[in-house]
């Protein structure tokens, strides 16, 4: 696989952590200093066998391409795509019903790692998306996620519905977010089932194959003045809501 | 009040429609074409009688100081800050129970935006935030927020604890979002009561007082790798909550 730069605190600190990927170099600023978070991090790659080089601030400039890179670049293969058996496999694994996030062809990487914050934060035992038209899991996503991808199961499909059937033809249903007339609102299911919560790309919605695949569709109800909200806060009440009616599981808080 | 430029599409059109700024002006590029949202937003001004210039791109990438201006800017006086006797009697008006949320200085714009576009979704009566150390009402949050703010009632006060004792003395119970060990989740509590919803800031999360002046902590669990996720996200799951909690009043939908 290509390399790539992981650039950003917490973006790099996971990557480090979770180790899925070949950790070939930790790239910082000449200037910056070793302490807190940056000292942590030196520590990380140390204890996982990553040479560290010091090189001056436009190098790392270049590589994170004008991002906000936070003084380093960790040099990495490509990112480590699951497939839809993996996260079935880790929901048995687990014990748990199947809850799974269904991107269809979001474009922005900072919504995309918004969702996979989230999506890490409530559990999930997987997150699909389509190869072509979508984003993929670039270090812009990886940065916008907080290194949170690192520890997922992503899936890279070549065609959304397909996978969608092949999903429910092992008993996870289909609950698309949609806006529109006489959708019911989130609250009238309960989500404590095998689940696959799809969501519709960024002003262009949930496209009409894509809709229809769905077994159900339930709406994020608004009532303010501006009749729209961004689709990374629309999953993560929708995930926080089927994670709550999981009574949330695996919850480690005393 | 001191002029300001207002860009963006939405931020444009809500500052338009809301009509509580005066509007001075309203300058687009020189080569943008009137057509769909741009031809909505020229129409709006035409009606609400501001006039339009057509101006060198360069002139409006000044005023947005570099940020995504989409070809256009308001010229505006200052934002019209409400008082806490405006929430209070907005939610008298609607005969509903007080619904506020609370913000513990924030400091990033966007996470600012992002939430005051959710508090319009859900309804809420107003916004409270501190005048110093804070983010305030500025063009990049009204950005942000999609131009959401242009209609709801922000109270900017010189002290956040002496309001949330106000508030208090009037019967609204302040809820703080919190983590930390020992403190219930989310759906512990039925949330239709007068509330007031507070939020800590970015890193800091709620200043010692603050979160003493609380009636109620409660927490957002997580159980992810990542061990902490955004508090946009985390005061748009609660908002939510609190609005499902009131059986999604005043939803128009059918």
């Amino acid at each position: 696989m290509a390399a790539e730069f992981i650039y950003g605190h917490w973006a790099v600190m996971e990557a480090l952590r979770a180790g899925r990927r070949s950790l070939e170099q930790l790239m910082i600023t000449e200037t910056v200093e070793a302490k807190g978070l940056v000292a942590e991090i030196l520590a990380t790659a140390a204890e996982k066998g990553v040479p560290v080089h010091r090189v001056p601030r436009r190098i790392i400039d270049d590589l994170a391409q004008g991002a906000n890179h936070q003084n380093m670049a960790l040099r990495v293969g490509g990112y480590p795509y699951a497939d839809l058996e993996d996260m079935l496999a880790l929901s048995k694994q687990r014990n748990e019903k199947p809850l799974i996030l269904i991107l269809d062809l979001l474009k922005d990487p900072q919504n995309v790692g918004a969702l996979l914050r989230v999506a890490d934060a409530v559990g999930v035992h997987g997150v699909v998306m389509q190869e072509r038209r979508g984003v993929a899991v670039t270090p812009a996503v990886v940065n916008a996620s907080s290194g949170a991808v690192e520890h997922l199961n992503i899936v890279q499909v070549t065609n959304l519905v397909n996978a969608m059937r092949d999903l429910k033809s092992q008993d996870v249903w289909m609950v698309g977010l949609d806006i529109g007339q006489n959708v019911p609102p989130i609250d009238k299911t309960d989500l404590n089932m095998s689940l696959g919560l799809v969501l519709g790309s960024e002003g262009e919605g949930l496209r009409r194959l894509v809709r229809d695949t769905c077994d159900l569709l339930l709406a994020l109800p608004m009532r303010g003045s501006v009749a729209s909200l961004n689709v990374a806060t629309v999953g993560s009440v929708a995930l926080y809501a089927a994670w709550q009616a999981r009574g949330w599981e695996g919850w480690a808080h005393a």
